[in-house]
């Protein structure tokens, strides 16, 4: 397999390193922006040096962000290329138009990177889902918050403190939004979803509530109530389309939710034939990213199937059917509410829109 | 793809039901001891006639033990036929000479639904292996063991109760010997470990101690002490080869593997690039299992790679360099041993030569 990489950041110097130690597995040549010393490999900072090179037949893109990934892309894919990305952001907005393409490219489109970072989670549901009926997916899917919760948690500390220390261990963003509203795990729940349901749900129908409004007397009332905060990523298969959305979850001290500290991610499925499965690891840094990345050129290379899944009907995103206790703390103090989602993620865009402090956390099921 | 499906149990039924369902996979023909009315498909007694039909592309074997399914799944290769099978004794016993006629006959050998029932942790650990160094495999590998233990902790139940009822509800075969005495996990770790280090390790060479010898009052101590007792497969690369046991372990009872209970099974990896990665399921049961086995299908029929991995470096297992703490309890009563993994399963062993009371368990280290 001969390389174009786009990109040479965590997860691109990364995938340089593995690759380079991979045998069958050559990066012919690395799109920088200016030449770098350290990469020891043919260099360009030119796309048409890679998609116009016949000899590359797959491109990585680990350049991040909707532009000019999305043009490159989409060029390289023209050009006959597979690609391979992690690039969460423009799958989740371009999902459609990105597997069309390849399809009729007759290209391969892997992106199992894009969401657990390290975990084969993307994989196992494409997997599962040739042989199953996944109904639910939801779980932990963002380091950086569960990194920042889990520090108020230990500590008592304020969100702003840990969200500084999270930036200043790299675990945070310079700016920390795409993260902390939870923009970041959305993307990551509509790939899911995309995959496990076979459908193809809008990323602006997701309702997102983030950690960014959490204070340290929240986590104190949490620990008197026995609970620890989670910031979620949920949704299933309702008899109206899918429930989906992103939010603050609490869960018993005691249970196997609360284990997962640091910036690990959770990520679980219930399907009809095998019931419920969780998977566990590092989900982001360059490393086990890359190792994703890597592992779906191999795939490529061993002649598997060109996406995780033909099937991609549109479907719209219904919160009604799903009714919750929530814990909401506004100026007035904090009391527990049973809402829809829907009427949830109302009330919170109500107070943000005014201004106003607020904070809600669902309470999750007792299984 | 066209099946010769071997085998119509609790998984071979579950299989037909989920291969029917599936566009693109026909069961050809069924090999059954005698005609079943409730199988609507072509039925025979004789192997030779699916080994000799031509049509038929893959066989399913399903039948279990060593025996007849050696012989039927090394001719349905010879025939150039694939194999897909979930039987741990026949591939971990023959593992090197099957692997090694698969490639020479040029067809494609699965086995997923061997090791983690529905969990897909053969699978993602070769996903995992063509891009990074796994150092170590373990986990709660058994179901029937868990829930035996699950049930005591829960109830203080002693251990011939909890096996009737296990074997009641179907958890537990009429001869349990292979799940309580650790054989069925020692198996699962011994293909794994073979997968995830590109080794071949005997089977004979992995120490097991199982469950049978313990009692309510152990279960109590180790309650006394915040402890709870999970029979756990593991293994690690070491300086001088692979260090491999089965073995009862305990853990806090306010950590992860404390939520572990029933028949659901935990394995988790560890790997150089990842790091810690778990997988967590259904470890059995007709669906689950069934479901592996037709992932693994599907795969080969989208053209992947014939076996998980290439290597298989034959290797001994040597246990000296593993020392743990262990509680053991003999007639004298219980106390705590600083030995090597080697040590203490000698001591296991002599305690059951001479027919003496005696259970131990490793203390797992604080992570």
């Amino acid at each position: 397999m001969k390389i174009g990489l786009l990109g040479f950041g965590t997860v691109g110097s990364a995938f340089y390193t593995l690759a380079r130690e991979c045998p069958g597995t050559e990066i012919a040549r690395l799109l920088v922006l200016e030449k770098l010393p350290q990469a020891d490999c043919a260099q360009t900072t030119d796309f048409a040096d890679i998609v116009n090179d016949p000899a590359i037949d797959t491109v990585v893109e680990l350049i991040g962000g909707l532009h000019p990934a999305y043009e490159f892309v989409t060029a390289a894919m023209k050009a006959g290329k597979n690609v391979v990305t992690a690039n969460k952001q423009l799958v989740c907005a371009c999902y459609d138009e990105l597997v069309t393409l390849a399809e009729k490219q007759g290209v391969a489109l892997r992106c199992t990177a894009a969401a657990g970072g390290g975990i084969p989670w993307l994989h196992s549901l494409a997997r599962l889902t040739a042989c199953d009926r996944v109904t639910a997916v939801s779980g932990i899917m963002n380091g950086t918050t569960n990194y920042i919760l889990s520090a108020m948690t230990d500590q008592g500390t304020e969100y702003a403190d840990n969200l500084r220390e999270a930036q200043r261990l790299g675990y945070a963003e310079a700016d920390p939004t795409a993260d902390v509203e939870g923009y970041d795990a959305c993307r990551k729940l509509v790939l899911s979803v995309n995959i496990a349901f076979g459908v193809s749900i809008p990323e602006a129908e997701v309702p997102c509530f983030g950690i960014s409004g959490i204070a340290a007397a929240d986590i104190a009332a949490f620990k008197r109530l026995g609970l620890v905060c989670k910031l979620i990523a949920h949704a299933e298969l309702t008899e109206n389309g899918v429930a989906a959305c992103v939010e603050p979850m609490l869960f018993p001290v005691s249970g196997q939710m609360a284990h997962i500290n640091g910036p690990d991610n959770l990520i679980s499925l219930r399907a009809e034939r095998v019931g419920a499965q969780s998977f566990a690891g590092a989900g982001a840094g360059g490393f086990p990213t890359a190792s994703n990345v890597l592992a779906d050129c191999l795939e490529i290379a061993a002649g598997c199937a060109p996406f995780y899944i033909a099937e991609r009907r549109p479907l719209s995103v219904g919160n009604d059917g799903l009714r919750q206790r929530y814990y909401v703390r506004t100026d007035a103090g904090a009391d527990s509410r049973l809402m829809t989602v829907r009427e949830a993620h109302a009330l919170a865009a109500e107070y943000k829109n005014n201004q106003q402090p607020f904070f809600m956390a669902a309470v999750a099921e007792e299984k």
